[in-house]
This record gives C-alpha cells, structure tokens and sequence, in this order.
C-alpha cells in the first residue's frame, strides 16, 4: 500500500518550506509588537452562522462546512473577522482603547482548485477597535509597509495603493451619481485595470449615467495626489472636507515615514464589502501577482455583527502572494534550516557516555548540539567519518572529545583543505558550569548560543 | 443580535491566554533545536483513509469527519503521526537518517465534551526516524524532560515512568503467559492504578492464567529497577537480552543528565496502540493530573502505513494538561502580554507629526513605541494624561517630544511618586541613524530593544 497525498490545496511544510514560512511569521510578529499589538487567535472551527450572519447565505458554497456529530452546523474559518468581532465584542467594555491585536490564523475556502490557489492559507490579521482619527489610519497602514521593510522589500519593489470610501462618495456625488448608481460604479472601479474602457464605458451607460458622467468616472483613477484632488474637485463645497481629510491621512503617513511607498488610486474599492473609510492594498511594484494585502476602515460592520459599535479598521495579508515575491526576488536566502551548533565527536578510546554528558551540557549552555546516534558507532567510527556526518548536517564547531576529561573545540570549516588543525583543548569538567563552559568556549572563538 | 460563542471544547485565546500558549511554544521550540530537531507542518485537513488506514472504521465515532464539496471524504487531524509518515515516506530516501522533526499540531477529536476536556489542542510532536539503537530511545526521553526543566520543573514535581514492550514480553514470556494471553494482560496492566486489585485479578483468571502466574503479574509494577529485573528475571535465560538493552537505555539517560527523573514502571503499555520497543509516559509527581506526554519506539508503523520500513520513535505533549500543571505551579508567571518599550509623549507646544516620526525611529531601530492614536488629542491633551495612558499600557519609557528637535527620556516608574523628576534630553535627530539612537537612548540608561 502506498500513502496517499495530501487534499489538493492543501500543502506540506517540509523543513525548508517550514522555514520559510517562519521567516514570514517573524517579520509578522516583529512589526507587529514594535507598533504595540498583540497576539491572539480563535478557533479554526466555528458555527456555520458566525459566517452567514457577516457574508450572507450565499457564501456557503466557499465554505468547508459540515453538520459535526452533535448536529451542529460548524465550518473552518475562511476569514478571522467574525471571530475577531466575537471575541472584542465579548470584552468590549474591559478591553482599554484602542485596541490593537494582531492574530496569524490558517483559513480554508472551497476554491475550485487552479495553478497556484490553495484552499488554505494563512493570514496575518492586523485590527485597531475604538479609534476613528486619520491617525489611526495611517498608523495600519504603517505597519503594513513595514513588514514590506522588514522582509528586505522597497518602494520600488511594492507599492500601497490608498483610497477612501467616504473621499470616493464625495467625488462620485458631484459628479451627480446616485446612491443607487454607486454599487454599479464600484463595481466599474474595481476592475478598471482589468476590464476594457468600452466595457466600463457600458456598464456605467447601463447604470443610467449620461456620457460626460461617464467620461468623469472613467477619468477618476488618473487622479494622482491631493493636488489634482483640489483642481478637479476642490472647488465643490461637498468634497472639501473629505479632501481635508484625506489630506491628513497622506501627511501622517509622510510623518510615519512611508510616504514614499503610498500611492493614491482612487480604483481601489475592495470589492462591495464593508469598508466605510479608507480602504488599501499592497501591490507587487510590477503589477504581476495578485494583492499582498488589503484593508481599510470599517466602523460599521462590528455593531452589524452583533456586537458593540465601535469604529474600527484593520487589514489581512496572506503568506502564499508574499512568499512568491519574497521567492521571485532571492529574499528567502536566509531562510535556511537551523543547522546544529556543534557536533559532538567520539575520539578513539573516548567513552561513549562522555559525549553524551557534553551533548548534554551544550544544550543546556543554549547550543543545538548532535552526535552520531548510536552507541556501538560512537565506539567504532573514526573521527573522519563523524566529522562527515557533521559536514551532511551542517554543524558550524565540532567538539571532538578526546576523553573522560578533555575535548577540542574546532570550527567545522577548518577541518576542510589542508589537512586537520588543532583545535583549543577545553576542559569538559568546564561545561557543567555555564559561567565556566562560556568563558572556555569563547576563548576557542565560539560566539554564545542563539537566544530563542 | 448577540454575537454567539464560540463551539464547546473550543478555545479563545484572548490576548493574556495566547501569552501563556506562547510560552509553552517557546519552550518546545527552543528545546527542540537544542537537540537539532527541524521544524515540519502538514495540513490541518486530510484524507480521511489516512486515519482509518492506521487505526480502523472504529476510529471515525471521535473524528471530525466530513464530505467536502468535491465528495472526497476528508478529516480535521485528529493526531500528526500519519501526516509525519506520509511525508517522511514520500522523501525517505532523499533525507539524511536518522530524521529528526518535530511539529506543533493542533489536533482534534469529536469527544463528549467534560470539564476540562477539549475538543481540540495543540500537540508538540517529535519523532526520530531510521536508527534502531537504545540511545535514540534515550536522546528522544531526554527532550520530554528537558522542555519540563525548560519551564521551570524539576524531577520533584515531574517524574518520567519508562518500560518496554520487548522487556515486558520476555518478562510475560517468562511466565508463560502466551502470545493469545498478552493483549489481556496490557490491559490489565494499563489499568493496575486505577482499577482495584481483585478486578484485574478476575480479568486475568478470565484469561486462562493460572493464580501463580497472575500474583507475577499483579506484582510486575513493583519492579523498580535493574537490580529488581536482574534479582527477579535475570536468571532467565530470554530475559537476558532484554532486560541488557533496557540497563543501556537507562545508563544512557544517566549520561544525558535525566536519570533522576527517570522511573521503572512495567505498567507503562500505552494501550494497545503500534509501540514495539521503549515506550514512556511523564507525569506530574503528585499524580493529580492526567499524562503530560507519552511516546516511544515504533518501528514496523511506517511500513504498516504503507511507507518506508525504518525504525522509528517518537512522542507527543499537548499543550492543556501541560498548561494546567504550569498554572498550578506558579510558572506561567513570566508569560505576560508584551508592553511597549516606549510611549512618546506630545508636550505642550509640540508637533503631532515629530511624535509620529520619534515613533517611527523608535520602531525601525526595534522598539515597540506607541502614543496617542488622535492628532487631535495629542495636540490638545496634557502630558500627564498622555502619562496616564502609558501607565495603563504598561510603557517601560516614556519619550517626551518637547519641540521638532528635543525629547526627554524618563523610565515611567520614576514619573510616579514624588513629582516629576527630570529625564535626559536627547536629540530627535539622532533617532534616525540606529547607531547614534543607540548610544544617545543607551546614555539615558535604555537598554538594547529586544531580539525576536
């Protein structure tokens, strides 16, 4: 009997792709409590209601849901915003304004299974609950760029496009567009870049917009900056504030210090969801893969929720779109699997149970250390031979122990070329003491052991 | 409408909760890369064949179970060994030997829900495959014992109970009890705490044992140590082997430095499930709590699941009963939320957009920074407020912004008590090059931000 795969969509984290999403989980983690945030997660199983209640009947068919066997309707999570919503809502009047919590949950959407989808991912959700000031939104914003930053990316490598939905309501309302025409106009908007003019240029005529109103929208994405936001529409009493106020969105995040990666595009509208504020993704700067991220505000949707009504904004950015850029522009190189510190060596005549007693005071000094797994091999193999096995697992110094009471330390490299170099003789009686054990090994030139 | 909660047996981890499971992460982590252990994950959801295939139709009544929408028969994962045998399998012979991975699964089971059960947990995993000899079976029990003293237990509060089946079997064999008797006598065994004497004496007579071969039995787990086995056994000439390997295990664990956790306890069986050699279980010392890990060798599983045919050993430690022990001990005192290094004040006078940009340095060197989230407020709000606001967070250093160039540095505690002792004054401008704000913030006495 062979085994079997794994569901398609689903993947295997084999030690160096595990690496690699940790590398992504560490630059989520870093930027995230450097701007204060904290950590929390819920279940992967929800009820099936948390979902509908949000989305509506109809996102059931995207839904790995199912009856359990206490006939429950229950489904895995395809998205962290309802239970982040349940769970604020529970403790909204303990909880200290604003709050700031970030989660890195595993979601699961039925997709019809294509080149490159999965049906599962994980999500890095960033949320700020209680603060409507436009500092707060750039203040998201920020943290986002910054992960760009701390992944070694550039503004020329990823650009945030920001937009606003109240900025956006202003404009299409001198533009004469009704509130009926808007879900029409978004819905224009939202695949400006994907879709030919003459179809846009249809869709809104079908909405019932005249041909200049027409012409005015489809013109709306070329609007660059807070400059022609003022000359196209400053003049209109109804667009002044939202202009003001948008104004003040851009200048903090000059002042946050990613100005440079923000890009007005008034075509961002993600989709007909629940945004009420600004709204942002972040784009490859070559415009070839799908979004990084996306977010905005939505101070409605929690009170729609069922739970308290609080003004709140946050943003979800997948691991699957980032790794393949991360990939594409050589950023993984130092994701490599941790490889041991020191490879501990039987010498001849050597006991056994004296490299275990050092394996053993390594690790407890904060050193990964390994050895030959077997004691017969550890009392038979030459020194060349284990010396090889520590090159396969890449240990960076051997500690050859010589016997009951002394060991060399040598880096690994040293032992290549020209023949074997001495190494510094240490005593092992040194290592059961961590103050003694360091102060020998830094004499041999081994730097202390990683903190976790 | 009320938000509804979450399903039962489910956990929230609120942001105090997820400190706790992080320390727990932490410690399984670090201690796994000491013993150079790499990092693999699988997915969440499987073919549902990959669990009947190892443990029977019968297994499905505790599974969460389901036909997804493509009619594959699918299942949350209820345990990692089969994922962990899938891929191992599928790369046996690329990966160097012996294969040491772990993973931290969270795993699920449809159980009847009861205090303090949940329906799902998550389960740190570490396996070994491809070497046979006693000292992976010590280096593996070694691991398990080391996360305990990693989290702050010593051998008084947790003791490691280990035995073997090979062991075992030559003892029963001693007997006479036969191949068709021994399933009877591990039950029997696996419930000798907790089932009253005569009980397991009826099961054994049930059996087919006669009343001198069940008094060897009953008196099995008072064997304590090698001398019992040699002074009870070692006469035997099919014990000889055995009870030689099982002496190498424990002086191997002696020499590893975990002998002093280490018990001898024949009752160790571990079920009925696939062990073949070594199999261990660790306890709180009390014996008030359920097992904190259990594990052992298992070396004809892979085969058996359609795999490679290695030898391989391996535990799992879940994160509850760990977490109730810790929490009962007073451990979990370390695992507080992280606070920020940092609240940047806005004094009177002073620019909203020089706090965002001090914050913004204080972040890119690594320190977590926040302020008043509202331009409005910091502009308007006193410094005491804003004081206050940092003292409710948690704040180790306050920044106080004076003008576009000046900021104090003060240590909070030292803002409380008797008025407001003066701070050092540092230049913004020095922030923006990391090693200048290094050594200006080191003159006002902060220390180094810390390392993810």
């Amino acid at each position: 009997m062979q085994p079997k795969g794994s569901l398609d969509g689903f993947r295997d984290f084999y030690p160096e792709d595990l690496a690699r999403r940790t590398l992504i989980f560490r630059a989520w983690r870093s930027v995230a409590r450097r701007y204060s945030f904290v950590e929390y997660d819920g279940p992967p199983l929800e009820p099936l209601d948390l979902y509908t209640a949000k989305s509506g009947e109809e996102i059931v068919t995207q839904l790995y849901n199912f009856t359990d066997k206490g006939g429950r309707a229950v489904s895995l999570r395809p998205e962290m915003t309802p239970t982040f919503a349940r769970m604020v809502s529970a403790r909204a009047n303990a909880l200290p304004k604003p709050v700031r919590w970030f989660s890195i949950p595993q979601l699961f959407r039925y997709e019809r299974a294509q080149r490159g989808r999965k049906r599962e991912h994980f999500q890095l959700n960033i949320d700020i609950v209680g603060e409507a000031s436009e500092l707060a939104d750039a203040e998201l914003l920020a943290v986002a760029v910054d992960i760009m930053r701390e992944l070694g990316l550039g503004p020329d490598d990823v650009r945030a496009k920001v937009s606003d939905r109240r900025l956006l309501n202003a404009l299409l309302e001198a533009i004469g567009v009704t509130e009926a025409q808007r879900g029409a106009v978004y819905a224009v908007l939202d695949k400006i870049a994907r879709q030919p003019h003459v179809v846009s240029r249809e869709k809104l005529e079908a909405a019932g917009l005249a041909p200049n109103q027409v012409e005015r929208i489809l013109a709306l994405p070329d609007i660059g900056s807070i400059d022609d936001l003022e000359r196209d529409f400053g003049h209109v009493d109804g667009c002044k504030a939202s202009i003001a106020a948008f104004a003040k969105y851009v200048a903090h995040t000059h002042a946050l210090g990613i100005g440079a990666w923000v890009d007005l595009d008034l075509s961002i509208v993600r989709g007909l969801a629940y945004y009420t504020g600004t709204v942002f993704e972040l784009f490859d700067a070559r415009g070839e893969l799908r979004a990084i991220c996306g977010g905005g505000r939505y101070d409605h949707l929690l009170s729609q929720l069922g739970g308290v009504d609080l003004p709140a904004l946050g943003f979800g950015m997948g691991d699957v779109v980032l790794g393949e850029l991360l990939k594409e522009r050589g950023l993984f190189g130092d994701a490599v699997m941790d490889c041991p510190d020191f490879w501990v060596v039987c010498a001849e005549g050597a006991e056994p149970a004296a490299v275990l007693h050092a394996a053993a005071c390594l690790r407890r000094m904060g050193y990964a250390a390994e050895y030959v797994l077997n004691e017969e091999k550890l009392r038979t193999q030459k020194s060349t031979a284990q010396i090889k096995a520590a090159e396969r697992a890449g240990a960076a110094w051997l500690l050859i122990v010589r016997d009951a009471a002394h060991a060399e330390v040598r880096p690994l490299s040293r032992t290549r070329g020209e023949g074997p170099a001495e190494g510094a003789v240490i005593e092992l009686h040194d290592l059961e003491d961590a103050e003694r054990g360091f102060a020998a090994l830094s004499e041999a030139g081994v730097p202390a052991p990683r903190e976790d």
